[in-house]
C-alpha cells in the first residue's frame, strides 16, 4: 500500500494520475497546505522541502522497510522503475521522456507557478513581473506546441509516459492564467486527448475534499510569515 | 565524442563538472546567450527550449546514430547512466539521488534564477519580488543545509553522485546574491569539500572564453524581445 500525502493542485494531481494509470491501491492522506499542514514535524520526516504531494511505499521493491519520496519527478520516476510502466527502458525513448520531464520540473512547472502567483495570488499587482512570467509562460506553451506538432502523439514521442502526466495538470491552469489553447492547436490536440483518459479523470477526482476559501490567513501561510520563519528570517 | 553547447552559467558548469568528472573527451561549442545564439534555428534542432546546456553524443551506447539531450538534469542522468557512474543502480539509493537532483531542477535552479534576475539584472528594482525570491531562496539553503547535517557527507547521502553536481554551481551564486555560507554551517562544510576537486576545478575553467559586457542590448536579448518574437508574442 502506498500513503499519498496530498493536496489538489498541479503538483498533487500528477501522482494521483500516475497512481490510477498504474492501478496500484492507495490512501490518500490531505495536507491542507492552506492551514500549514506542510510545516508539521511529522509531514518535514516524509517530505524535507516542506512540499506536497510526498509518497510513502510500504510494500518497496526491496521488501524493506517503508520508503518516502518527494519531489513530484522522483515520485514519477520511483513509481515507473517499480512497475515498469510509463517510462521506456531502451535508451533514447526513456532519455526522451526525461528531458521532457525535466523540461516541465524545471520550465513549465515553476514559470506558471510564478505567473499564477503575480498574476492571481499576489495581494500587489506588478506589471512587470506579470508581464515577464506572461511571456515565458507563453514562450514554454510554444515549446510544447512545437514538440506536440513534431512528435504528432505525446510529449516525448509516440508513446503516452510520464512525461505527459508531468505536463498535462499544468496545462489545466491555462484557462485562470488568461491563454487559450486556440493559440496552441498541437497541445490543444494533445489535451483532450489526455483530458478523456478514464485514468486522468478518476486522478482529478481525488481531493475534491479541500474546500477552504483563500483568503489573507492562507497568504499569509503560503507566502509570507511561516515560510520565513521556516528560513530562520525574522 | 561529445559535443558540449555550452556558456559559462551555473547551469552550464553542472554539465562541464560532470565530463571533467567522467574524463570524458568533449568538444566545446560556445553558445553566447547574449548575443542570441540560442535562438538560431540549428541550436534550436539540438535544444528544443533555446536553452543551454545541450550535448550531442556522437558515441551512444547503441552504436546509432550521434544522439541530442537538452535540460542539465536529464543530461546528467543520461551521462550517469552511459558511464554507470555517479547515479547508484540500488533502488532507494538511486531514488535518493532523484529526489534531490528534481529539487534542485525545480527549486533551486528556478528559485535563485528568479532572485538573481529581481535583485541583480531587472532594469526595474521591485521590493516585493526581490523579498519574494530571496525569502525562497534562505529557504531553499535551510532545506539543503538540514539536509547535508542529515547526512553529514553529500547531498543524497554518503556518496558524491549527480546531485551534488547539479546544486553546487547554483551555491556559487551566493555572495552575488548577498547570502553568507556562515549562515549555513553544513552548506559550507560541504561546499569546500565539493569546490576542492580537481574535477570541478577543471570544469569551472571551462569557458573563461565569454566576456561579453553585460549591457541593454543583452537585457533585450534575454529577458525582452527575442523570447516574445520567439513565443509569437508581437
Amino acid at each position: 500500500m502506498i500513503d499519498l500525502h496530498y493536496a489538489p493542485t498541479p503538483n498533487g494531481w500528477k501522482i494521483s494520475i500516475m497512481l490510477e494509470e498504474l492501478g496500484l491501491p492507495y490512501t490518500v492522506i490531505p495536507v491542507n497546505i492552506r492551514a500549514g499542514d506542510q510545516f508539521k514535524p511529522e509531514f518535514l520526516a516524509i517530505s524535507p522541502n516542506n512540499r506536497i504531494p510526498a509518497i510513502v511505499d510500504h510494500a518497496p521493491a526491496d521488501g524493506g522497510e517503508p520508503f518516502s519520496v518527494f519531489e513530484t519527478g522522483a515520485i514519477l520516476i520511483y513509481l515507473a522503475d517499480k512497475t515498469g510502466r510509463l517510462l521506456p527502458k531502451e535508451m533514447r525513448a526513456r532519455s526522451n521522456v526525461m528531458q521532457w520531464l525535466m523540461w516541465q520540473m524545471s520550465g513549465l512547472g515553476p514559470m506558471l507557478g510564478q505567473h499564477g502567483h503575480f498574476a492571481l495570488y499576489a495581494s500587489e499587482k506588478i506589471p512587470y513581473a506579470i508581464e515577464r512570467y506572461r511571456d515565458e509562460a507563453a514562450r514554454l506553451y510554444g515549446v510544447l506546441d512545437r514538440q506536440l506538432g513534431k512528435t504528432g502523439a505525446y510529449v516525448a514521442g509516440d508513446d503516452y509516459s510520464i512525461a505527459d502526466i508531468a505536463c498535462f495538470p499544468w496545462t489545466m491552469t491555462h484557462k485562470a492564467q488568461g491563454f487559450t489553447l486556440d493559440d496552441y492547436p498541437n497541445v490543444k490536440r494533445w489535451y483532450a486527448v489526455v483530458r478523456a483518459r478514464p485514468q486522468v479523470q478518476a486522478g482529478l477526482a481525488i481531493g475534491k475534499f479541500v474546500k477552504e476559501p483563500f483568503d489573507e490567513e492562507s497568504r499569509r501561510i503560503m507566502f509570507g510569515q511561516a515560510a520565513k520563519e521556516l528560513a530562520g528570517r525574522k
